[in-house]
């Protein structure tokens, strides 16, 4: 029998929107907005949509309407009571009540602000611009509709049999990968891959996939909407964009040699545990740890997001030596670029010398290598970073210099305040 | 929106039945069926399961009582008002009213009769007694609901996510063969997978595959339900069961030696064209084309179901040649084990010298090699056969000894009477 009812609704709509809640994010963005909210709610900064691979001309793929019927779809959102249920009432990291009142009733009342969509050469320029706590959610969801946008439209011509193929091969694909790490003693890891998914549903597939085949192997999903619905842990603690926009609004280099710290300082004062993790990679992973207090040598972990992984861990692990730690008892979190192969590898390197957790991203939520012609559906290395924050240019130097961001003169000025050398480039895939 | 209605209503079924209609059977059973209730309505014919594949220990595997009542619900199931009219009203091979009245008066009235089952030695003992016209209609059923019981078993422990997996594997596969096969030039393929199919909506998947991905390489499928619900043509025209069944019937060697021919006589006087279609290898080509009579040589085509195919075909087209006859006129249908490869090979080899078709049968509907541990899901051999008439034992020689029946004193009197020498054996797997 068909429920006529659903039918009729169904078709009601106007557009098949492609982020359908606020919470539909990573929950470290709610972890920092909270952060934010406390500590720098007035800064106005501007995000922007960087595409890192310009041979995707994503302007020639993507209908500009649509994209703008998505990102206005976006800003009609606002946290259902549900949701807000959840975030007020969930235990997250052990910790109950993990977002306070005040930050709830804001939240409660926000909408997206405006953003500023142009075409340029055959890229979109996709700017946003607000206040820090307010605009930093538009990252994630930006990022999730344009991914989600060329897939559809590299979809848009096929066949319903050759569509329900694609979708085959891809779930081989994944479950062959689930099926390999099933067997890795010890693994722990986690969903990462929300920003660029192939698609909302396909993300949580592959979630439910992992749940079922790597049982409690599998830790939690980086999606707050996806961790509620499926019942699993939301995964998280902070990124990039703290140290970047505290250090932007530093007024001088003085002040700047501290920023990275001071912001970890506010970190350190709001969370504990499995929360304070170090993302030292920013300004260069090696001077950053160097011109550590002693108290970031008591956090948790550590997450390695670019550069070397092996590298990056065994820096880690010889300075909780040097700072009189048992790195036995640290955690090490592996977030970049990884695939299976990576995984196992860096487990068998680092399983007993720390403890070891991985946050698998695109290869995951979007391996559509090789499924279509001319490989149409591959990932790509799509960002979307705080730019400007009350009129100064923020700076990333990370420790692969492709991944480097910034006007030259103020790398060069970050370079020399935070005293990073030679860098060796890495290839960036996604 | 749930509906409720539908999901009480599929909550009060007591079974998931295999089979929910007679007519989801092969279209040669219904033409044959339609024949012999007119030439031989009164014989009494016993029809019974034998499992070629002894390794597989079926009782084993499948549960007596859940076998007993999908047997038990396939006798209560009676034309259904649209299916008549389907069969009254399709045009099938170009010919509307195909089933005459009688014939249609009768099947709509018609009950499967009775069966027996006994497990020996770790298989099930199954067979079927009635009138010719009646117990014929069994076979394909009784075929299907093992094999898809088997499906069911090995498939029950399994979880979700790995079942998904289970079928976006052998999606794939099917669509590689697919693929595969739309770049050969001239293909004309059927579906003739109804008896050892996976499943049945299995099989309609593939159908539906086919039809998307070959378009009009894609000629139809011999599954009549299929046929009427994804509007395709139903492919068939006769099998072994009508000279095994009339032979056995024979008084005496000489009735014998002419039965083969009396049954293809009836059918000459019945249809015409595509219908028209020899199977000689009953009791071996090579006799069976050199004493043929002449009226024979002007069919359609001729159906290589054993043996090496390419000697079958290359012997049909020297007796046409023999006949007079043009061979570039006549059609080729190789039914016999096929899968891609021999698919791509045989039409290289043929076509252009005789029109070429295939009847492609449980390497389209149930190849699950390899997808699930120990290969439990891998097709094997089971066959349902008329075994008996009026009290006498049938006869099958084939041009494989190894697809021989009968008694070996019957064997052998047939091999005298039929003029077979040695036979060459080869490997049966499904």
């Amino acid at each position: 029998m068909v429920d006529i009812a659903s039918r009729v609704y169904n078709h009601k709509w106007k557009i098949d929107p492609i982020v359908r809640s606020l919470i539909d994010t990573d929950f470290y963005k709610l972890l920092m907005c909270q952060s934010v909210f406390r500590n720098e709610p007035t800064a106005i900064v501007t995000f922007s949509l960087i595409n890192r691979s310009k041979n995707i001309r994503l302007a020639d793929i993507i209908d500009e309407g649509e994209l703008r019927e998505q990102l206005d779809h976006m800003r009609s959102l606002s946290l259902s009571r549900g949701e807000s249920t959840w975030l007020r009432g969930n235990m997250f990291y052990g910790k109950r009540q993990m977002f306070r009142s005040d930050f709830m009733e804001w939240f409660e009342k926000l909408r997206l602000p405006a953003y500023h969509l142009e075409k340029i050469d055959g890229q979109y320029e996709l700017t946003f611009e607000g206040t820090w706590p307010e605009v930093m959610l538009w990252e994630v969801p930006a990022l999730a509709i344009l991914v989600e946008l060329r897939s559809r439209a590299v979809t848009a011509d096929m066949g319903r049999f050759e569509l329900q193929v694609l979708y085959a091969r891809a779930m081989t694909k994944v479950w062959e990968k689930v099926e390999r790490l099933r067997h890795v003693d010890g693994l722990r890891i986690a969903d990462f891959g929300t920003r660029r998914r192939h698609s909302f549903m396909w993300q949580d597939w592959c979630v439910q996939a992992m749940q079922e085949g790597l049982s409690e192997k599998f830790v939690g999903t980086s999606n707050c909407l996806i961790a509620m619905r499926r019942e699993v842990e939301a995964i998280g603690t902070n990124a990039h964009e703290l140290p970047m926009v505290s250090s932007a609004l530093a007024p001088d280099d003085a002040t700047l040699r501290e920023a990275p710290y001071k912001v970890l300082a506010d970190w350190h004062e709001e969370h504990e545990g499995n929360l304070r993790i170090i993302l030292p990679d920013t300004y260069g992973t090696e001077g950053f740890l160097r011109e550590a207090p002693d108290w970031l040598a008591s956090w948790t972990g550590i997450r390695i997001d670019s550069g070397d992984p092996a590298i990056g861990a065994e820096i880690a692990i010889n300075w909780w030596k040097e700072r009189g730690e048992d790195p036995t008892k640290k955690l090490v979190i592996f977030s970049d670029g990884l695939d299976v192969e990576k995984i196992i590898e860096l487990q068998a390197m680092f399983a007993g010398r720390v403890r070891v957790s991985f946050g698998w991203g695109t290869l995951l939520t979007n391996d559509f290598r090789g499924l279509v012609e001319n490989d149409g559906l591959a990932p790509f290395s799509l960002v979307c970073k705080a730019v400007n924050a009350n009129g100064h240019p923020t700076v990333k130097l990370s420790d692969n210099p492709a991944k480097a961001m910034g006007p030259p003169e103020e790398i060069a000025r970050y370079k020399r305040v935070f005293d990073v050398g030679e860098q060796t480039a890495f290839n960036v895939e996604v």
